[in-house]
């Protein structure tokens, strides 16, 4: 292909790298360079080849980069990097602060709006996939409902949680979608169910050497928020066992529209994913929508969106009637 | 609501009918008439004071209908009314024929550019929902196969074959996935699979009085292209059993996306629908459609489209700040 779509990647931690990764399997894609706070030469990529950059650096980039993906955190990194970099360049990000995507929205709008680039927000999987199923549900069947289940899957705020009990030294919580709950779904009954009542929550504890793990268990067991209004169960193991089996990230989830339709005829649309790599996954989403900001661009397009409001043909490389012939 | 989106059914069969109840259902959609080739006052509407015209006086309707929902069938009824009615209204229709697509597309595309209209064309589940979950599984996972399933269903063109053999009253014939095959998939093996290895055919016939059961079984059996190829079973029951059992129309399927990101984590995407009833559902898709397809006429867009071309946001009632808020 002559002219690749030109990516950058500005933060390059867990979700960077898979982006990276990412656009090594996608022909018409190039990485330009990472941009980190980090010393450049600190920073080693996956690729031998990568330019690693000062995020400093970055408006030298403003003629050489297409779409900027944003791969910082929510909490910190994509409220003051998100508006500053839009000003420059096409930006795709993953912001997850659910109840404040409005705001986020509104900021990233007008500041596209004044530097006509386009910028796609809160991309990935949820939110993401799962919005767009939960939408495609309530508009296909206004009679029902919706019903939201995540894992199984690493939390991370969960795992920290655990991590800051006195006497643990590794931890991770999965969170884990009751089958039950689930099945009575999928069955087209309409339950009224709680967070709580759709998911347990499993923890994987290394204990320090000497420490009470009775204690520990019961400190868990109780915490507010987190643990205390959960079925939860603490498995203690040793370090050997955490890094041979819980190091990886795997998650997913079932977004499920149970409705009917005329007299009494239940439909069930389902849409769900099951991840090896939650960043990985996420990460494979941005690129895919990078693509898609680009195209919107070069035709014209100005401003923020989310995935509800991109056709999803412009995720694709193939041409629109190429699209039409295989995939319909 | 004050200004309602005027909607018109042309052709009255299952999917008419599922239509009529559909719009019932959505607040912001009010239907007009019911466009029929019979005689008007031969057409039993489900509502009791639906207008039924005969769809000789289409075009009575110019102003008086936003968009129209075609629900003839893709052999004979489309591909002539589809081009007549696009010159004068939006038009949204399920074209199904899957290889003669790209050839409708580009007639309905020539003939809505001329008149300033938007037909969104081969909508329901497959094509459909289905193809752009194919597309978003390509696109996001680009290393890696994608499965479609189909079923358990009621399949029309395999029961009417079915229903030709001599001896047979009634029958129908329903399409089922086989369980060992969708596990592999699910479980990220990328196995090879013909159709037939991935369906099973179950018939439910009602033989005629005295009629050669052992040789309705064999012919079923033997029919090339429709079960020659096919694990197929057929099961004689009488005839208040099939009035009683098999006279829904329910369907579903899989489409499922094994795919792999970075050294070699696997990732599984999956969207399926439990219907039971296939015209009802396909209905409730065209109906939102519509919906799409007058806001992007009023948004001054003209032309053929497909579901992989409009921003899923468009489908429902609520505005894009309410969807933000609710479903990201």
């Amino acid at each position: 292909m002559e002219n690749k779509i030109r990516i950058g990647i500005v933060g390059y931690g867990n979700l960077g790298k898979g982006v990276e990764e990412s656009i090594q399997v996608n022909d018409d894609l190039e990485l330009v360079a990472v941009f980190s706070r980090r010393e450049p030469s600190s920073v080693n990529t996956l690729g031998a080849n990568v330019k690693v950059e000062s995020v400093t650096n970055v408006e030298q980039y403003k003629d050489k980069i297409d779409v900027m993906i944003l791969c910082g955190g929510s909490a910190t990194d994509l409220p003051e990097q998100g508006p500053e970099l839009a000003t420059i360049f096409n930006t795709i990000d993953s912001f997850d602060t659910h109840a404040k995507i409005p705001d986020y929205f509104a900021k990233m709008d007008e500041v596209t709006k004044k530097s006509g680039t386009v910028s796609i927000i809160s991309v990935g999987w949820d939110p993401g996939m799962f919005s767009m199923n939960r939408l495609l549900g309530e508009a296909i069947l206004p009679v029902g409902d919706t019903y939201t289940f995540w894992g199984k899957g690493l939390s991370q705020g969960h795992s920290d949680a655990v991590r800051r009990v006195e006497g643990v030294k590794f931890a991770v919580q999965y969170t884990i979608p009751i089958d039950e709950a689930v099945n009575r779904v999928r069955n087209g009954e309409h339950p009224d169910l709680a967070t709580n009542e759709k998911h347990l929550r499993e923890c994987y504890v290394v204990p320090e050497d000497g420490a009470n793990t009775e204690k520990i268990e019961e400190t868990i067991k109780t915490m507010p928020h987190y643990f205390a209004d959960y079925h939860t169960t603490v498995h203690f193991i040793t370090e050997d066992e955490f890094h041979a089996n819980h190091t990886k990230m795997p998650h997913g989830g079932f977004v499920i529209r149970s409705g009917k339709t005329g007299e009494a005829h239940t439909q069930i649309m389902e849409f769900s994913l099951k991840l090896d790599s939650n960043p990985e996954y996420t990460a494979s989403v941005l690129v895919a929508y990078a693509r898609a900001a680009y195209k919107l661009n070069q035709s014209g397009d100005r401003g923020a969106k989310t995935v509800l409001d991109v056709p999803i043909g412009l995720l694709s490389a193939k041409s629109p009637a190429t699209l039409r012939k295989e995939l319909l």
